[in-house]
This record gives C-alpha cells, sequence and structure tokens, in this order.
C-alpha cells in the first residue's frame, strides 16, 4: 500500500538517527520502498541523511539516491568520495547513474567513471553522458535484451536469460541483425505462448515497431509514447542500429515538467520553482515576469497621460479604464491557451486564415454578450448615454484584438520554433492592457458628444 | 517509425475510398499502425470512416475503434446495430470495451451487453460499468494473470500460458490465495531467471508491492504510479481480493487531462475544449470566466467611482490606476498557481502561518523592487512626488496583499474539498484588480499632500 509520511514517524526516525541505533534503523525501515524512503530522506539534514543511507544495503541505497531531490542528492554526495560515488553508481541502471554523475563537477564526474569497477558500465555512462539531457539519447538506458534474428528458439531463450540479470524489468526483447540493425521486437507473451519448434522470424512484431532517433526531442519521444500507448520504445541511430531503450518512467517526468512548464508560463513564473524553495529562489523566478508586467504598466501610464485632455472633459471615463484592459487580458489570455494547447497535442490543422476567422466569430459572440451586458448596467446606472455606447464599443473591439492577437502571437513563435507558451501569461495580459487603453481612448475620442 | 499525416496520403485515401477498391485500400494501410489509422479516420466523414472501418481486419478494426475520437466513434457506432458492435467489443480488452459501452445510450447499452458472446467478457464489461468512470475501478481492465501461491512453478507456467493467450501484454503475474487475496508479484524476469526446482514463494516480490483500492480516485492512482514507476498496477476490494490491473497508458492520459485542467483553469476556459471545436462550443468555454471578469470590472468601475472626488482633485492619479491593478493580477496569480502545483504534487507541507510568512517576504521582496523601479521612473518623469510616494507605496502593498490572498485562498478551497486550480486565473485577476483599485485610492487619500 502507498505510504504517507506522518510526524510522529519521522520524530521516531529522528530519535533511532541520534541513538546510533543502526539495527533497529533498519527494521524500522525495512518494509519501506526506495521512493518512500528518499521522500523521508529529504526531510532530514545532510549528516541524518548520510547516516540513512549508509546504514542502508548497498542497492538499496543507490536506488534511493536516485530519488532523492536534486538538492539533497548533491549535499549527499559532496560527502562522499569519487569511489564511493562509483560504488553507488555500480548498481544503478546506465540512466540513472549517468543523470547523477552529469550533476557533478567535471573534474569529480572523470574521477567517479575511473573508478567505476564493471568497464561496460562506465562506458555505458560515458557514452550517455555525451547526449543533450533533453533527447533521445539522453533518455535512454544502455540496458536491454536483445537477440539476432537467426537465432533459434532455445538459444535465443538462453541469450534473454543470460541479458535479463543486468535489467530491472523485462517488457520486451529486441531482435537485431548481424549489425546491430533493428529488425523487430519480440513480445516476452508471444516467448511463452510460442511452441519449441518455432521461428523467431514468425513470432515477433515488425510491421508495427515504433522506434525513435538517438537525436530526437524528449518532447517528441513524450508525443510517441502516448501516442502510440507504449511501455518501452527502443532507439536507434542514424543506420538503425539498436542505442538503447526509453522507459515509460522517464516519460511520465517529461511529460510532467512540459506540462508544469506551460502552466508556469501562464501564470507568470519563469523558472521551475517549487512551493518548498528558498525565498530569493522564489523571487528570482517570479521578478522577470512582475518587472514585465511592471514596464507595460508605464507604457500604459504614458497612454492614459497622452488622452489627459479626454480625461478632463470626460472624467467619468475613468470609471471603465480598468475594465477594459482587464478583459482585452482575459479574452486574449483564453486565445493563446487554446493555440499552445493544440499545438502541444499536435492538434492545430488547417491554415492560418481559417483559424483567424474562427477565433473572430468567437471573440465576436464573446464581445456582444459582454458589450450587452455592460450596456444595460451602464444605461441603468450611469446618466451618460455617449459613456455607454464608447464603453461597450471598445469592449467589443478589445475583445476581438485581444483574441486575435493572442491567436496570432503563439502560432508566429511557433513557426519560429520558440516556445508558443512564452505568449500566454503576463506578456499577453500586459500587451492586452496597452491595446486596450488606446483603443478606449481613440474610440471615445471618436464617439464621445457624437451621440 | 512514427507516422505523419500529409495532405497527398489523405488525397489518395479518399480517392481510393470512393472508388471502392478494398484490395488496395487494405494493402495502402497496411503497415499502418492503429492509432495512425485512427487520426486519419478521424479527419474523413462517416460514410468514408464506417467504409475504411469495415474494411480492415476485425481485430484492427476494434482498436482502431478505441484510438478515435469520440465524436468519430459516436457517428460511427449510430450506423452499427447492437449485434455488430457487440462483435467489435468481443475483440476488445474489458476496459476498452467498457469505455465505449458507457458512450452508448442505456437501452443500447443493454442490448450490446446481451449481444457479446463471450459470457465472461460481458460480465467482465458490466461489472466495470458499475464503477465511477473516474476511479481505479473505472481505470482497470479485468484481464490479469493470475497463480495460486501454493502452485508448483510447473503448474505455474502453465497456467500463465493459458491465461496470457487472453491479454495483450504481459508485465507481470499476480499471486493469489484461495480466496483470491493478493499476496504478491511475479515478475517476468524472476519467471525466466529462476531454476525449474524454485518455489513460487521465494521468487515473488511481497514487500515492496504496491495496490489501490477499487474505489480510489484516478487522481490518486495517477500520483502512485508516478511516484512509484509503476508499468501495471494491481486493483483490490476491501478485502484485498485482486479485482483488476491499471496499466500505464491509460494513467497517462489522466495525468494529460489533470495538467491541461488545471491550465485551462489559469487561462480562463471552464471546459475542456479543442482548437477545432465549433465556435459556440468555444464561446460556451469562454464565456463564463469573461463575465465573471465583467461583473469583476464593473465593481472596479464603482470603486473608482468611490473615489471620484480624489481623481478631481489629482487627475494624475488615474495614469497608474491600470497598472496598480493589473499588477495586483500578476502577483496573485504567480502565488496561487505554486500553491495549486504544490498541492497537485503532494508537496506542501508545514503549517499555514510558516507558508504566509513564506509568501510575505517573496512579496515583499517583489514589491520593494518593483516600487522602488516605478519610484525612479516616476520622479524622473513625472513632476508629483506625492504622486510618486503614493503608487509606490500603493504597489507594495498591493502586491503584498495579492500574494497572500493568491495563497491564502487556494489552500483553503484544498481545505474544504474544492479543486484549488478554480482559485487561479481570471478570478484572482478580478477580484485583485478590486482589491488593488481600494488600496491605491485609500493610500491616495491617506498621504496625498502630506509629502
Amino acid at each position: 500500500m502507498a505510504f504517507t509520511l506522518t510526524k510522529e514517524f519521522l520524530e521516531e526516525l529522528k530519535f533511532l538517527v541520534e541513538s546510533r541505533d543502526t539495527g533497529r534503523l533498519q527494521e524500522f525501515l525495512a518494509e519501506l520502498h526506495p521512493t518512500d524512503l528518499a521522500e523521508i530522506i529529504d526531510q532530514l539534514n545532510r549528516e541524518q541523511a548520510a547516516y540513512i543511507l549508509t546504514s542502508l544495503n548497498e542497492e538499496i541505497s543507490a536506488e534511493v539516491v536516485t530519488f532523492l531531490d536534486e538538492e539533497t542528492r548533491e549535499k549527499f554526495m559532496e560527502l562522499l568520495s569519487a569511489k564511493e560515488i562509483a560504488e553507488v553508481i555500480d548498481n544503478l541502471d546506465s540512466d540513472d547513474a549517468a543523470d547523477i554523475i552529469s550533476e557533478l563537477p567535471e573534474e569529480k564526474q572523470r574521477e567517479v567513471l575511473s573508478e567505476i569497477e564493471d568497464y561496460e558500465q562506465a562506458k555505458d555512462i560515458a557514452d550517455l553522458l555525451n547526449y543533450d539531457e533533453e533527447s533521445a539519447g539522453g533518455l535512454m538506458a544502455k540496458e536491454l535484451v536483445k537477440v539476432n534474428l537467426n537465432s533459434s528458439l532455445i538459444q535465443c531463450v538462453r541469450e534473454i536469460r543470460k541479458q535479463a540479470e543486468e535489467i530491472d524489468d523485462l517488457f520486451a526483447v529486441y531482435v537485431v541483425d548481424d549489425r546491430d540493425v533493428l529488425l523487430g521486437l519480440l513480445p516476452i507473451k508471444n516467448l511463452l505462448l510460442a511452441p519449441s519448434h518455432a521461428k523467431l522470424d514468425d513470432i515477433i512484431v515488425k510491421d508495427e515497431l515504433v522506434s525513435v532517433n538517438v537525436s530526437e526531442k524528449g518532447e517528441k519521444v513524450a508525443e510517441i509514447m502516448r501516442k502510440y500507448d507504449l511501455v518501452v520504445l527502443p532507439v536507434v541511430d542514424g543506420l538503425g542500429r539498436l542505442m538503447g531503450r526509453i522507459t515509460i518512467d522517464d516519460v511520465v517526468d517529461v511529460m510532467q515538467e512540459e506540462a508544469e512548464k506551460d502552466y508556469q508560463l501562464a501564470s507568470g513564473i519563469s523558472e521551475d520553482v517549487d512551493s518548498d524553495d528558498k525565498i530569493w529562489i522564489l523571487s528570482r523566478a517570479r521578478l522577470p515576469w512582475m518587472i514585465i508586467g511592471l514596464l507595460g504598466g508605464i507604457v500604459g501610464s504614458r497612454v492614459i497621460a497622452l488622452y489627459e485632455s479626454e480625461l478632463q472633459i470626460h472624467p467619468e471615463m475613468a470609471y471603465f479604464m480598468t475594465l477594459i484592459a482587464a478583459m482585452g487580458g482575459n479574452a486574449g489570455v483564453q486565445s493563446s491557451a487554446i493555440v499552445v494547447q493544440g499545438l502541444a497535442g499536435g492538434a492545430i490543422a488547417g491554415n492560418l486564415l481559417r483559424r483567424l476567422t474562427k477565433e473572430f466569430s468567437v471573440a465576436l459572440i464573446g464581445g456582444f454578450v459582454c458589450a450587452a451586458i455592460l450596456l444595460g448596467y451602464s444605461l441603468i446606472f450611469t446618466d451618460s448615454f455617449s459613456l455607454s455606447i464608447t464603453v461597450a464599443i471598445s469592449l467589443i473591439s478589445v475583445i476581438v484584438l485581444a483574441s486575435i492577437l493572442g491567436t496570432f502571437i503563439p502560432l508566429m513563435l511557433d513557426r519560429f520554433k520558440i516556445d508558443p507558451a512564452l505568449a500566454t501569461g503576463p506578456f499577453i495580459t500586459t500587451s492586452n492592457d496597452i491595446i486596450g487603453l488606446f483603443v478606449y481612448f481613440s474610440i471615445g475620442r471618436l464617439l464621445y458628444g457624437v451621440f
């Protein structure tokens, strides 16, 4: 069952750590999953964390290390020599090992690599360190089970048994030719169900086999695995040779980060922060968009100053300034959010003109409904017909303009390979504030007194 | 390799469909994955879709149906009799089958269930239809491979072979007692590596086994599978009896929907829409928050009207109204986004007072930096010292107030079991607009002329 960390549990644990009672500590933690152990250790200070990690069985301890917060892990690694780190690494899959090593300073990376006893493992890790962290190569593990197409089923089973010892989970067996080119996939189910005289070629999957190139982007990998409902995805090089495999658990993390990034951009947070981060990290993540918003606000204040004469003649125009600006912001954010999500899901089809026409229609409907409500309110509760008409027409114009910009800008950014999510949130809100004020006062100057 | 749908491909396909050339059509589509076929068929009209689906091999056609857009599938199902639907369903896993049947009108659901030839399958589906779609029971499939703890390894392998025919992917074998209570998990790897005389009890995983109750919420299931890096998760009832299994591909969809929902709420969109949806659906999703924003704006206009006398004496106060309101909105959205993400990740620990104190500090830093910039600008470019001081002090107050509210409101909503994401986006922006205006004018009334 899933474990929930309680205050009492943490206090008892701290007591056991302080009293250096390794035997009882091991017993206390015996039934916990490495993920849960990591969650607990994240709550402790460096010395307590190190004491627990060294008390645990070596293999479990190594796995726990992969689940720790980056911050906790960094602190723990600082306490260890290159040799000790190498011992931890030796117990890990190549992808987790490479992830951990890549967090070390470069000098220490080389030291650790040279201390790893298993040369194959060291080579695999060194290979993986060459790939961009965000690419298929950076996500894959080197450990996999593969057999040659020409093997008999008996050889094949023998081979699988030998290779399976090295990996955690056996999801599939890959079938390659003499040059290591990926030809197909042998599902475990087919292996179990095949009669012993079956030929390998008859029980493997070839047509539906999906693979990715080692340089493919992480986002694309996630999209493919989601689309094809894959649990594991083989990675090949330019010649089609099998380089590694990506498992879904690593991709789930990529997907989560993607989603969080979009959400944070929409909310005006410029780096990946957590509510438990330190005050200055949180401030650093928030200040950039705050300052952009501020500069936008200052430009807005210049626009208002520009129309000071209007405000002096018709001071009641000031009542609806904030409303018009805010509604432009709201409509723009809605439009851009729909485009950004469409782009992320790969679902933006059709040409630009059709999309803008559609957006124009949706905005027009929204604009008319809002303008009607506002006009009704304003006719009843304010005594200026001119003001009511000006506000209503401005509202429609601003909503339409903001929606079209909100659609257009992310599409353009995407065409120029810039993350379209940048265009959502404070950026759209702020620019639409300014545009909204312009439109409002221009329409005011034109219409006021005409009605 | 992953398939990309091109215009040319679609045109050739339509041509083949129009010419009713089944042989060449089958050849043309032969190497495509069911997911890709579904993507293609989603682009066609009802008659074209039905023609292709009936031309395909029965098993593939059934799988394609599960990947179709709900809308396309609905249209296709309308063309079929209950008997024909039952034939499609017969080829599917129980969870996919239940999902499809649940989309039919109730009358037709019963008809289809009675037409399913395999009684076991019909029973499984009927069982699954009883669970809430958003629960573990609604996500699970009934198909799984289980063996009794008392079996010998040979019996076990025989049993697995028999049961494996029914399922698509074999990830794990569950071990149960005579009452079907889940005791452990036999990883395929252990099965392959075990010597033939091994006892089942010695090669199964017991301690680290994670399972969920059938009534657990889908979000919680996703959280557990992500946390423990699981590919498949067993589902048990109140007595610990094995009811089914949930595979990661279904949970990835839940995670995606969760993330999209939060993003849409933050962007002021009230239902799950797609950029390709019809104009009135898009309008319906956008209008609620637009109207809430509008009402907020109207309240804001009343606040401004309340302080009309201030504006008449100091008309230059109008310059910074929009800026103050917008900055309050920005800061509030940032704070609530961090809390909402923390709550979603289960990472909000510590007491409320500490969190609010921290938020207060972060807001104070942001407020001071922004106020300093604004003060500098205002001292240089405007000639009223009183205005500059009023605006700077208002800005700090509004940012701090908005941040604290942005933290407090989602935490409160969460405590009352309301989705905290509701508090982000337009709601926070709008209420902070109003609060910002109040603060600005109150401070203006107090300070103006003092300096």
